[in-house]
């Protein structure tokens, strides 16, 4: 494969599993042409006068629904590592014998490791989605046969409606779901709160299949999912395993270290003004976020300010701050604890916001350009500030990229990271995988100082003679290295196993198979 | 323009204002091909950063939205006939010198009879929706540049959906909004209750502009238009008259004759067992819809049952079933008075649900099939039981199909109508425009007897020998024309005004410029 040099100095492939592919242009470069992808018409006399879709097995589902070789499957996260139900798809499709599928998740899990066994014997060509432990490190080893896809969420709501990629059938496991098809992320054993991973999915796919375990009378609502553009739903016993699916309980970092960084950032945001009353504030559900959710709280409450809104991920710690008045309203896309899902239930201000309508760049504004703050990690960072996500420095593709590269479009983008992990540095001379550009990532805070971008003067400004312990980036690398040594570079074979697309549908570098 | 005859008998033109059509093939034989229509790509490079899209006034934002001649702009009526929006619109593209646009509302009122100047001087060249009164009347006596094109509600978004007419600007006048663009329906002084007529246009519009007189703080919420969709908000100091948006209260017929047929519409319900525990229901807001409402609510209490769910248009009695416990639901695409829309804002079991998920016939089932009983309305039905509910016997093009073709798909389609209204016989030979072939209606229900549809042997089986004065619907032809004698045929020309699409987009009849 001819490899190119795009906008951002990386190495990247002319074209990805035979489909010409553009190359990183540079942020907000790139701009579409053509039109958003067209599924074709369907027709009520195809469907029961009566409504119910209900067909005994998803194998039934999947076969009218012509499951065949070469087609592109898409099912959601929602259910996480607890997810029963995405697995059974390639044991059907296997015992079908059913060949070259394409897996499309919006992020899979440890508990996908089954499916190793399709990627072996034909049944899955590719997988384009997150790749997390044991599957990322099946591809880094060169196992896969098609060449992995990574996107943001954002990215593959924006790939599936330009038609970079395109759905055969959407398997959408929903924790309630009427006959019709209407469904929904709250109520019965399997909750996940939203279904917000799962809308490009259900309005763009030729084929939808709804698979619930909490079959409810009609109309189920608030209607997540459409029941217009299903066209079968299963009934099954058991979607996931509940403890998996959400944690009981979301848990704060304990290490000294990353409470100090913690601090450290809760600091930082009020010395530079940029929490203030009515900002907008994004964190992940990460033990050092959820430290600063806690901080920026009590700061909050002392100074008796309210946040207008938080996006989602959401987790007990926004829920708490929604549910004592220090946040206006939670918008949410994915409820990560069992606190986040009885708020979305109970609380008409904690409201279900698809990443469609949050994070797709080829849309008209994303939700993400208007959050004041934005807490973030990485896997690397290099002193150019560009940031890594999907690889470790020893070159395995062990993450996917989730929303990072969306939320790097917010106004003020903070990494609070730890110097080094497991005595490897994160801030590096230069990041293994590049996933967003360094002119978009604003402050790096670790436990050893705090790094503002040279490119933020008015930040630099905002907290000069305040007592915070700022460094350059370069700084920070020389710290990292002294303590843990330069890090040795990781061993790559030539071919290309995964491409990174940008927000924009470009390829932003490309991972390479890890020499053995 | 050539004619041909279609499945059902009537006369249809081969092309609408030049494009290709298709004559009405029978009741589900239609078998659309092809893909849903693909609007332009956006990215978000085109959107300022802030998210912020109020532009000055409507002027701005169609110039911004590159208005030109031959453009199509739809609107939504959901302001009524209190619109102080939509004329608008034409009067700044007059301004602007632009010519030959098409209109296409979701419905007309008596308020924009101003646009007939336009229509005069060549601003619009034909308006694609229903034309109540004196456009109607305008475009019949064939005054109108273009072929009127009617469609039912769910027909106008199966046609928006199918690429059948291309919406270049949807102008959306919105009760709430925030400055990103999400809006709603509730709040304010001109609200609405909903605004699902909306749906298919903010979809598939090329591009969309959002007209407030009630900016609110993001996120506008629940978002029944989503902002990432939108182009531009209009800020304007007056949306609507809203005495004229919604009746303060609607009334109940105080008509003796159509008390009667009210009462006798409820004994039918009850005889024939169609009322039960568990049914779901839809009517309208005429005055005899009304009392049947009201009837209907009476032996609900008395029996101890409660319907599943109603679909609205809603009005206060629905409201009074629902809250009083003999209604589950009401699903809702509009609010007809301030009961409704109080009920909307207030009870989370009063669902907006827009006609493109109720009555859009190109998609994977419509809620209609499902609905137990349906009362509708007719201008003229005929001996074979078509009926007609766009022209009078005179000929006049003088009301909208609305929801009347979708709502016919029910499981019991049944018409209460008086025998003759001025004089004038409702029950005839052959209706004047064909606007449901008789195979989808099923029980006629006049002051002067019931007669079922032979088709419907159960329904006969079900009533008889219960004291219902059954007659066929030959007999009430009769009794009609003894009290007024036979009625003169509308006398017309041979030029085609309008054409009357069918819900999959065939055309079912034509209407013909009235003799002068």
């Amino acid at each position: 494969m001819k490899m190119i040099k795009n906008a951002a100095g990386r190495m990247v492939g002319e074209e990805i599993n035979g489909q010409e592919a553009v190359p990183f242009k540079g942020v907000g470069k790139h701009r579409p042409s053509g039109r958003k992808y067209a599924p074709p018409l369907a027709t009520c006399i195809d469907y029961p006068g009566d409504n119910n879709k209900v067909v005994a097995s998803l194998r039934e589902a999947l076969e009218r629904c012509g499951l065949r070789d070469g087609m592109t499957v898409s099912t959601h996260h929602h259910l996480r590592d607890g997810d029963l139900v995405n697995n059974r798809i390639f044991d059907i499709a296997a015992e079908m014998g059913v060949k070259d599928l394409v897996w499309l998740p919006s992020a899979s899990f440890p508990c996908n490791e089954p499916v190793i066994k399709y990627l072996e014997d034909g049944t899955i060509n590719r997988i384009e989605g997150s790749m997390n432990g044991p599957l990322g490190r099946f591809v880094s080893e060169g196992r896969m046969k098609g060449m992995a896809v990574l996107r943001s969420h954002g990215g593959r709501v924006q790939a599936i409606q330009d038609g970079e990629v395109k759905i055969d059938i959407a398997v959408i496991t929903a924790p309630a779901a009427d006959f019709f098809g209407n469904a929904k992320g709250t109520g019965g054993p399997s909750a996940t709160g939203v279904l917000g991973y799962a809308k490009a999915d259900y309005l763009y796919a030729d084929r939808v299949i709804i698979v619930t375990d909490n079959l409810i009378d009609l109309p189920c609502f608030p209607m997540e999912i459409e029941g217009n553009y299903v066209d079968c739903v299963v009934v099954v016993d058991k979607l996931g395993i509940p403890e998996k699916i959400v944690s009981g309980t979301t848990q704060i970092t304990r290490s000294p270290d990353r409470l100090l960084i913690a601090e450290l950032t809760a600091l930082f945001l009020e010395k530079s003004g940029l929490l203030h009353d009515g900002a907008t504030m994004q964190a992940g559900a990460g033990g050092t976020s959820l430290a600063i959710a806690v901080f920026v709280h009590e700061m909050l409450k002392q100074k008796g300010w309210k946040l207008s809104f938080g996006f989602g991920g959401s987790t007990k710690y926004m829920v708490k701050m929604m549910e004592e008045g220090q946040m206006g309203y939670i918008l949410d896309a994915q409820a990560f604890d069992l606190d986040a899902v009885r708020s979305v239930e109970e609380n008409p201000n904690h409201i279900p916001y698809s990443v469609f309508n949050a994070y797709n760049y080829h849309s008209k504004g994303n939700l993400t350009t208007m959050m004041d703050i934005m807490i973030l990690g990485a896997t690397e960072i290099d002193t150019e500030f560009n940031g890594n996500v999907v690889t470790h420095s020893d070159g395995l593709l062990l993450h996917g990229i989730g929303g990072w590269q969306n939320c790097l479009h917010a106004r003020n983008v903070i990494l609070p990271v730890p110097l080094f992990r497991d005595r490897i540095p994160v801030i590096v001379d230069q990041v293994t995988t590049l996933c967003g550009p360094g002119e978009l990532i604003d402050v790096i805070i670790t436990e050893r100082g705090i790094a503002i971008n040279p490119r933020r003067q008015d930040l630099l400004d905002s907290v000069r003679g305040k007592g915070l312990p700022l460094v350059t980036v370069q700084e920070l690398k020389e710290m990292a290295e002294k303590i843990c040594g330069k890090p040795e570079k990781a061993a790559f074979d030539d071919r290309v196993v995964a491409a990174i697309k940008w927000v924009d549908g470009t390829v932003i570098d490309s991972v390479r198979k890890v020499r053995s």
